[in-house]
């Protein structure tokens, strides 16, 4: 509602005490109106106040929220739970039509303006953070590997007799199954191995797409974000393969989008080379609960038929989670806190470094890879004998708060989907020395840091005194 | 938290008070254990600050709620904008693990236990609803298409040879996108019409098998609940099929729910046949917001199978949505809904009979169809001379806030990737006379019913008219 | 915020759907415009996301939420707690101006306009109760007795020379504690007892004047809402007698507001005699939280000299809640409120009658009560040969989740302030048979009274074994 | 509730990572444990999670909220809208018991539990502000000048025969206001004025104490916080007289408690001297929404007196907010404030003496105040010819966003209740020089002191340039 048009009577209120009450409305009047109309993240965050204030006339639009509404269709989007509407601002009808995620709904005007909107606002963001050639993008409320399933469907349509994915091999199961999921043939190629760190093998690429033949091909597949000692593949050199062989590329950049340096190469690949879409997960890029991932390309066209790929109408839910998570930062808070990540990532791999030499320990170098780290732990697994029971310091760790470490050993074999890996978990196949990661994600703070290094160094001398009294034992 | 071991000192609350405060919480504690011991839906509906409460305490369970806790991962549920972690109540994590839907997090021991309860309270209530030979079911957060996809995808790896679906036209976009997203070949086999009235054509499935060879094709894909004048596929009779041939059969149950008449046949299909999966929308049958499916069976290993085809870790709202609307109803409130539903059917029917015969027209005859109707509008077609003005009347009533009726005339084409489709929306090739559909979904009121034929009365006189003037012009 | 001057292009969201959304929130301006402009209360209810709009957008006035603003003073509304200021909708201000209830405030144009606002909601209410003449009333956030206070002082500085209050006699503490308070001399006046019941006694009224001076006497203080068998008083011939002796008349109306015959009863005495103020509890006839009192008025200039009274600035919180309960309920909510609550008294009688002819009891004939009754303890008192362990009944009721109930026996003595009562809690000093009160309030259920005397009952004839039994030890 | 006796099955959610969520849990289970045995102040804040829990828990204690509850009785704090009642976490029964604000409530334990310890948090806070010595304290939802009519009462009901109070001059309506409101007569004794500033007058006091009679004195009553050049009256040595003649001594400390200098006064008066009552103003000094106060006293018996004085129950919101806000900032929290409040003053004096030596003021030296600064405007005045124009200074800030801010002029007549005071708001009659007073009050920041500096700069400038130009024109 607005004042403007209300005669409120003096009596009720002074009119100089009213008419500053009206002139206080205008800035934010202003930044809902530019929102709407430009749709660009603004500058500055916006108070809780204003975004539930915009987000509710948003959802006032669709039709389930239509007074003296008549519903007589299969789905009107009726809420029961009074608990479920409050929390979804009672949008119901969520996103896209059957069929399109990115068509607009005759039901559900505000619904569809909401989807546009953060669509739209999440591209500003991303052209604003080294990707200025990135012409669209759309959330898909599906996980990183489900949505990367998706760009594989859509591409299957534009190439129905390609079968192979060639993929830079990396051992997150999700981002294997992606390709399982849609029926397709997973090629894998190896990491370079070197000084233990593991880097994409361009020629073991170009050496399957002369094997296989490149019309049985789908795409190449790589990955950007992953947890050290692997690197970021070589997207650039990929792209220039991908273009050379007139190859779909395709880039799971899960959570890339936090790592400047990374959307600097995205676009740097494209611009020397190939990339059809690139993939980031929505949570762990905008800090929002788990469920959605962006799906982004440097070519419109491309994009709406992933849109178009996606069977029905899509949750909204995610969709209001990163628009309220953007206004609520803005670019500025956006910025400050890619910022603070870089810093604190700086901060960790010092500490890291230190610590590793006080332990006779290292860090593996890994310079691709800007946001995980790995410490050697070769000293304790001397004095174990055997690496398996160094997982327990990984347990000990996790029983004193710390999440998120994991550590690495040899030996461990796993099948998926048919595929087996051995060495799983350190995406290569002759891991030697075993290895604990940590990683400085959005969000980390420097206290978390401190906190870590004291809890991390107990459970060292704790786990280093068993061994030995398990020795003396023996 | 509990006062059962707090010393409460006399001076603050006296004894006798205290004790009776005390006292009256016991039915809910007893209600939060039976919960979660037994895993049943509650009789009764619970009062909204019970809900919330259990939700948050178990949203307490999870890592990123933790107090000082230690992420030094790339993924801690961080949650930056405190609406979106208070609309879902600190919930970060999601549900799953990389892979499998129904696998347990480490970091999410609540988020873990709310899945797993929404599904047993899922599983509980379909049981009572007619179909005790359930054995297991889960909710996707993806809508029904892309849920049938899943099952397709799942399918598909157990039969990694088999490339046709053989599918009981049903003119829904995503019901025939969900074959194509996974990468699958439709096989349309065109309903019966019998009196305007189509249903499933037995025969020709049986002659689809024996033309393509049974190993050759993946699943039988039926649909229950549809538009009128289709009716809900004949599963028992495909199902009996499906056994005979040794092949899947795969249902979707959209919003079949809600409509005890196809748990019935289900559960008898399954009895005297085979039905692999079956798959029904979250937001039709549990009114929460659009986003969810739940993909059930009478054979756990097989749905197993369902919940690690999902590449990911996927979004927990929609979970939490099911979860406090299946508290708040309780048993009692969601079979009252249903019932009123059912009630609410019957009165449409009657009045559109009664409204059909004061215009001339007819209800078209669509025994197995319990939610939608057909009405014809032969007088109208005839006054216009061309079917394709009929459809502004479905216009007119949408701007009067009738929403979900649709006019379905002759003449439509429409390719689906790739699949050409004539007389699309009437589910059949040869649609002579133009009809309208109404819809008596779960929660409508009879309310809305009467004010529909208010409208509908008025748009048909007014439509009507503007017909005989624009004859008069010319 | 309004849509209506933002152009949101067509390609975000198609014209027609847009326009449709636009239409939709005319209904919603349009309450908004009548409400502040004609400040009548609503016919209906409205829903919960147009009050909270509302609301919101009154809060956003004050100037603590105007953006970029600069406080140097020594109040500045500043609100540290983000849940609090979530729970006050940001309001922070309060109502009034230091030393007037009814005053402006500078810094807070929304919380004037609020509170202005709401009182006349109230009044228009009042007035279509059956108090067309009622010309003002303003929520007073203190308790109904503490109100009575404040009319008293503002009273006082009319007639600075008189300090007797006379006083039909109520056992109701925080009555007569509101005299004292004053530092007023309460004389009072004994009611009349026939058959039981209680009523006023106009001639010792008249004889105290007579004998203590009209001049000294500050006004007449009567109650019309009460616990039974003390009927409401003759507040007729009360202001009758105050018009004659141009006394000052003050009610407490209590819970009166929710009796539509005392209502006409308050007009009838304006219209025939005087009163000056009349004092409801806000929590007992609007259903709020306890913490309010509306002081109302057939004279303008009177009732400004009590908001003149408050020394300071008062609470906002209680207007709030009347506000969102009046606009929730609407005018239509609150009459039906009213008449079920007069259907359930008429049914708690008749049931109560059934129940004492089946106990072999009575229930005293109170006519001018037309919400508590009061049922004889006779035989049970007869029984135990001393009344006071018939006060165990009361406990046994409380006990099971009965509230409200209250057992009234003989012999109980007071001093309050100085003043001894003798029989307390009976309204007389002669009582002869202990008695139990119930009331019908209004949002009491049919249920609940049915439920009430399965209890009664199962108590009655519970303690009624238990008093044989200890005849038959003795 | 609490999981622990509630047996989820190792299917559910394994027993490793169940245990990890119940082990975190231990610090919140102790905390509210801690906090309900020991009722301290816990050291820091907790988050809003816990505060919620804990609310919405100690609510479920009252009879309210009992499920099957049975409501006989005139109020039975039934909510009817939903909003009213989420907004006051289901509470409605308020506070105390009828005519005694420290009763225990047989019908709601919760509310008597919240308020007994929203009393004790609050006295562990004061007595760590250097208050040790004293001995109880409760929230009284009603503003500071009526909470200190309400002790002025209950002095009275100790000396019903003494009518005067003893007023140290201070120009804020509603200290003065709440002598009349009580039906007293103010005496006013006017200050000492020494270099624009102005301090208590001890021998004026002693000599109407000589005057009227101490017999006649209902008690004498000072003022800590105020606006400058005004100074803090000089308690001790009121304390001391009062002491001396055996005369009540009340403190209104409205927005001392946040400053410590004052809370050391108010020990050592009383260690020396004698105070009955100190009241401060609970919006002013815990940053929470306008309508409460808290009454102190060194003395547990003198403090009941004021309970039981109060003609009613009262609400429960007041003491809802403090008990949140309380909880949010913990003692560190609630110190930091303190700590940066001071810190923000000496800044703003800093920089105001600056301003003024580069305008040609003066700050006038006040040295007993420590939150607001007067800054003569005699350079301004000298140019108008006439004060009263400069008030237009205060317009232009305000305007300005800047709130707060005084102009003071001399020659303000007003009559507050047949009282005359000349050159009123400047606490003296003969108000020479007009300036403008700021305040460094709690909660304000730096930012918001450099703000004001700038505009106020700009609004000098502007000002003064308007004057020059009017007197060019004359």
């Amino acid at each position: 509602m607005s004042f403007d048009n209300i005669n409120v009577p003096q009596k009720l209120v002074p009119d100089n005490y009213w008419q500053l009450g009206l002139a206080a409305q205008r800035p934010k009047k202003r930044g809902f109106k530019e929102l709407l109309e430009k749709r660009k993240l603004p500058a500055n965050g916006w108070p809780d106040e204003h975004i539930e204030e915009l987000v509710h006339q948003i959802a006032s639009l669709d039709s389930n929220n239509f007074p003296h509404k008549v519903g007589l269709g299969e789905r009107e989007a009726r809420i029961t739970c009074r608990l479920v509407s409050r929390r979804h601002y009672n949008f119901g009808h969520g996103i896209g039509r059957s069929g399109d995620l990115l068509e607009a709904q005759p039901k559900a005007a505000g619904s569809t303006l909401l989807a546009h909107l953060t669509n739209a606002l999440i591209l500003d963001l991303m052209q604003g953070l080294g990707l200025p050639s990135c012409r669209g993008c759309f959330l898909v409320p599906m996980c990183t590997g489900m949505t990367i399933t998706l760009c594989l469907q859509s591409l299957r349509k534009q190439r129905p007799h390609a079968k192979y994915v060639l993929w830079s091999r990396i051992d997150q199961k999700s981002c294997f199954k992606a390709i399982t999921a849609a029926g397709l043939e997973p090629v894998i190629v190896p990491c370079l191995v070197q000084h233990q760190a593991l880097s994409t093998d361009i020629n073991a690429f170009q050496q399957q797409i002369e094997d296989l033949g490149a019309e049985t091909i789908l795409c190449l597949y790589t990955t950007t974000s992953c947890f050290a000692p692997r690197n970021s593949d070589s997207i650039v050199d990929i792209a220039k393969l991908a273009k050379r062989c007139d190859l779909p590329h395709l880039v799971n950049n899960a959570y890339g989008l936090q790592i400047s340096t990374i959307s600097r190469q995205l676009e740097r690949a494209q611009r020397l080379g190939r990339i059809d879409y690139f993939v980031q997960s929505s949570d762990k890029n905008f800090l929002v609960p788990v469920g959605g991932a962006i799906v982004a390309s440097f070519n419109q066209t491309l994009l709406h038929l992933v849109g178009s790929s996606y069977a029905g109408r899509a949750s909204g839910s995610q969709t209001l989670d990163v628009f309220m998570t953007l206004l609520s930062l803005g670019r500025s808070g956006y910025h400050s806190l890619v910022q603070k990540r870089e810093d604190n990532f700086n901060y960790l791999k010092e500490q890291l470094i230190a610590f590793a030499q006080s332990h006779g320990e290292q860090v593996i170098e890994s310079r691709d890879n800007f946001i995980s780290l790995a410490i050697t732990l070769g000293t304790l697994c001397a004095a174990t004998g055997q690496g398996s029971s160094i997982t327990q310091l990984g347990s000990m760790l996790h029983m004193r708060g710390v999440s998120g470490v994991r550590v690495v050993i040899p030996g461990q074999k796993k099948t998926i989907d048919g595929h087996a890996f051995s060495d799983f978990g350190s995406h290569q196949t002759n891991l030697e020395i075993p290895y604990l990661t940590v990683a400085a994600a959005l969000g980390i703070t420097q206290e978390e840091i401190d906190k870590f290094f004291k809890i991390f160094h107990k459970c060292w001398t704790k786990f280093s005194q068993s061994l030995s009294e398990n020795k003396t034992k023996q």
